[in-house]
């Protein structure tokens, strides 16, 4: 099936049948397509969450606004960012790059890797969360590809208290910042009122501007 | 082919072919990976201006800090997001959300589509700005693997300056902001130091943390 059919297919289910378990296998194919999104310089500062402990997603209903979805999916993936690009981040991923491609440390981008880590440095905080949420929610766009070609069914969820969420599964002490959750699971189509509902899109003539 | 193994074929082209054009269907399909992404309570505030003018993309050139890319590029797309949540571009998308799918008026995202669309003209210009582009970033990454999927060459680009080229497009007049660059075309792979560079993520490990 292609991509833009598994696109069609997809819709953020609202209700899941909490007895229906998504496997490992599928669960790490989701989180592979996340970690092979491009990112700026190849520095990715974008990590995930995976939790399928039924304790701590009930703990983290109430912060995700008291949806149900959270307790009754299989798995959330929490999508999380850098909340500072270190020396240490930036040229532990340049080493890493080198390292892997047996090409001479500091060479990992081209002939300029430490204009390029000090011109990170430079950023404020609100400048490098800004700047790595977004690379965030290319990984992000990637795994719902990925869960929607599985047959997976997802709720790209952005309503919850980032504050709590953060301070409640330690990202803070781990330099990251929560983004978007991703649940997974399968459908429980009674009582999920988005099921059969027309996917509705911005009209092709508005969404798109050509300059040929 | 499955997705992570277009995944795995994409890279960042550094060189393109310039005598070597895109198909405008194929185009039109990464239009529609981006198209169909979710977003927050189906607002979309998403928009993508397609660039294949062959004057406009050169003189996008200096604005993307001279990388040749876009100039030898098949096509340039731009991810706009919204600058402003206002009522008439929110009601009017409940509205098109709601005749689509032939319920009341009112009704396009639950019970609660006024509470919602007030909860967004609430937000200051800059937390709006985040917002949206975040969403853009989302149809980014379906676009890209989108392309990955079309075998179509694809550079995500985010170093340009923003305020030319939104000035240069008259994004502002349209109420939008520049978020990334997307070109699209055919490699060319003599002179593309990246082509043959081994693909470095993340270990996994570090990547992802299992609370099961």
């Amino acid at each position: 099936m292609a991509l833009l059919d598994d696109l069609k297919w997809r819709y953020a289910t609202k209700k899941y049948n909490p007895s229906k378990r998504v496997s490992e296998e599928k669960i790490d194919k989701i989180i592979e397509a996340a970690r092979l999104a491009p990112s700026s310089y190849g520095i990715q500062p974008v990590r995930v969450v995976c939790v399928s402990n039924q304790e701590i997603k009930k703990y983290m209903v109430p912060v995700a606004w008291n949806q149900r979805i959270i307790a009754d999916c299989s798995h959330v993936l929490v999508f999380a960012a850098w909340d500072n690009y270190t020396p240490e981040r930036v040229t532990n991923m340049f080493d890493v790059t080198t390292n892997e491609r047996e090409i001479p440390q500091g060479s990992a981008f081209g002939s300029n890797t430490d204009n390029i880590a000090n011109s990170h440095y430079k950023m404020s905080t609100e400048e490098t969360i800004r700047d790595t949420e977004r690379q965030a929610c290319i990984a992000f766009g990637l795994a719902i590809a990925q869960a929607a070609e599985l047959k997976v069914d997802a709720t790209p969820m952005g309503g919850f208290d980032k504050f709590a969420l953060d301070d409640m599964l330690g990202l803070n002490e781990k330099g990251l910042k929560s983004v978007y959750l991703l649940a997974l699971g399968y459908r429980e189509s009674e009582g999920d009122w988005m099921v059969n509902q027309k996917k509705v899109r911005t009209p092709k003539e508005d969404f798109v501007l050509k300059l040929n």
